[in-house]
């Protein structure tokens, strides 16, 4: 059975988030759909800890932070986050709503659909060698959510980057369930992690417990149709083979587009056409808000996403209570308000 | 001499503020001029002490935290702020420039002018009474500026909120420059103050060191041209003459759209009709950002001024840098804003 509901708010980064807060002061129920496995987007996903500066009135904050932050202020509102899964598939209905499912299965009909998608939904970056596909969730993974189920393996993992350093660190500080061995492939010598965590990889290589190669994967051995070796073109012209039983990829995430490009929306160098007064796409009843927009003066920034899901959230109130008069109500004063919010007039 | 500047933010309200602040990212100097004694505008004088749900990313905070937190965010950049005067003239140039003047007598010169005007210039709500208006500045006060200078004087007090008690408790308390007497005067019983200043009011009122009287000025009486008593009618029915040196009138701000509406600049319902691109007036480089300003899909909320006033800065940004090309940059991982901000491009 589909989740029956008012609002599908595709993306669960910063402008996701704070459009399903207004949505929320709108009276209207929202759920969340993000790739990601974790709620914050881009934002979280490539600056976590990273200083962002121009949040109104949060002189400093990294992307964790801003992302905790939102997550608080939606929680006077009962929202259905669905993570790592895309919206995969999008219908109008006869009875001008949604028929919206998701990558993993998951189905909805809803009144209306905001699409926060901001450069696209990420996805972890592949490592493209001939034959290595089919081994996907058998020996290649490429997150590093099973790594704890690998005790006594021979694993390999491919990256540089924080996400490949930490699960180096991870497998080796597992204890009874740590692989027999783990080799850290990345292309160049230089790793690009914490100082701490690259101090504790030094430590864990020179007690023998993490190998490093600095070179490019470039083929796969198979064994019995099982994948039991890289082909690594080592950064001293060498080519080493290297066996293993599980291999994770951890590239990192980059964004796609995806299916938004295919559901019929007026797109402008990729990106969704919405006026200024609704931020309503082309097919009525269809939003976007954030990066994923284009209009006269748009700029990429995740203060104008504020308002632009601000304005979409009114126009949304509109579409799923047509017969309510809306006047503006402000939190500070409105009892309506402070009723959803399930807070007091006055300060706590 | 005038003061030469790259732009004059009209308002030092959140949106004003924050204009402030991406202006400074786009290396335009600002002035700011506001009515008010203080920075916070409408949110500051109303608000400062209320609370407000809805600015992203602080799930609650007071005006008065609001405006702090703005006002931290713009250290960065040397902003002058010219207080307690309004904005009074605004007359194009032939250069491309405007002459600014205020009611106080600053002067400008600059490139272009921001009116983050709010809900108007807020100023004094006045007691009119026949004959009073003459007394102003010499007896007549509507500022509690001067209430320390009063020594040994007679002086009575007109209002009921925050300010007016306040001012009654801080004269009674001056010591040796407290008044020979101080009667507040408000038009019911029940004043609207913190419950602990109200205490403290009672029990000065206990000790006979401030009186307190019910009711509504409705005349004065003069002496050899100085005033030297109000007439009141009290809410018994009875009409007392209360003999007085000095009075303050602390009746609270109220906003007045004032000069705004002579500068020859399209207006719609007394509000400034802006593009949603540039958020221009109908006057080349006179912008216009936040509740002062109407266009399809208007809200009155400082998340909407937040992101009319990043656009304005961007749009103010090509006016005062014609031939400098402006690719977006991002606090984050822009060097030359970092070196702006005057922050590292590592956390703190």
């Amino acid at each position: 059975m589909p989740i029956e509901t008012d609002a599908i708010v595709v993306g669960a980064g910063p402008v996701g988030l704070f459009q399903t807060f207004y949505l929320g002061l709108q009276e209207v129920r929202a759920h969340v759909v993000d790739s990601l496995p974790h709620p914050g987007g881009q934002c979280f996903e490539l600056y976590a800890d990273k200083p962002i500066y121009d949040i109104p009135a949060l002189p400093l904050c990294t992307g964790r932070e801003l992302t905790e932050r939102l997550l608080r202020q939606i929680e006077p509102f009962a929202t259905g986050f669905h993570l790592e899964q895309q919206v995969s598939e999008l219908q109008p209905r006869d009875d001008d709503r949604f028929d919206v499912a998701t990558s993993t299965g998951t189905r909805f009909v809803a009144k209306a659909v905001v699409i926060a998608g901001g450069v696209g939904a990420f996805q972890p970056r592949r490592l493209k060698l001939d034959g290595l596909d089919p081994h996907r969730g058998t020996q290649l993974f490429e997150h590093a959510g099973t790594l704890h189920e690998h005790a006594g393996r021979r694993i390999v993992i491919v990256g540089g980057g924080e996400a490949a350093v930490m699960a180096a660190i991870d497998a080796a500080e597992a204890g009874a369930s740590a692989p027999a061995s783990i080799t850290l492939i990345h292309r160049r010598d230089d790793l690009d992690a914490a100082a701490t965590a690259l101090e504790r990889l030094r430590e864990l290589r020179a007690a023998g417990r993490v190998a490093f190669l600095a070179g490019q994967p470039e083929s796969i051995v198979e064994d019995g149709g099982r994948l039991a070796a890289l082909g690594v073109l080592c950064t001293d012209g060498t080519t080493r083979t290297v066996p293993l039983d599980t291999l994770f990829v951890l590239l990192g995430w980059s964004p796609k587009l995806g299916p938004i490009a295919d559901w019929g929306l007026a797109l402008e160098r990729k990106q969704l056409v919405v006026d200024t007064q609704r931020f309503e796409t082309s097919t009525p009843g269809i939003f976007a808000v954030g990066d994923v927009t284009i209009y006269p003066g748009k700029q990429k920034l995740i203060v104008c996403g504020f308002h632009e899901a601000t304005l979409a959230a009114f126009a949304i109130g509109e579409r799923v209570w047509p017969d309510r008069a809306q006047p503006l109500q402000y939190t500070t004063t409105s009892t309506k308000l402070h009723k959803l919010l399930g807070v007091s007039p006055t300060l706590p």
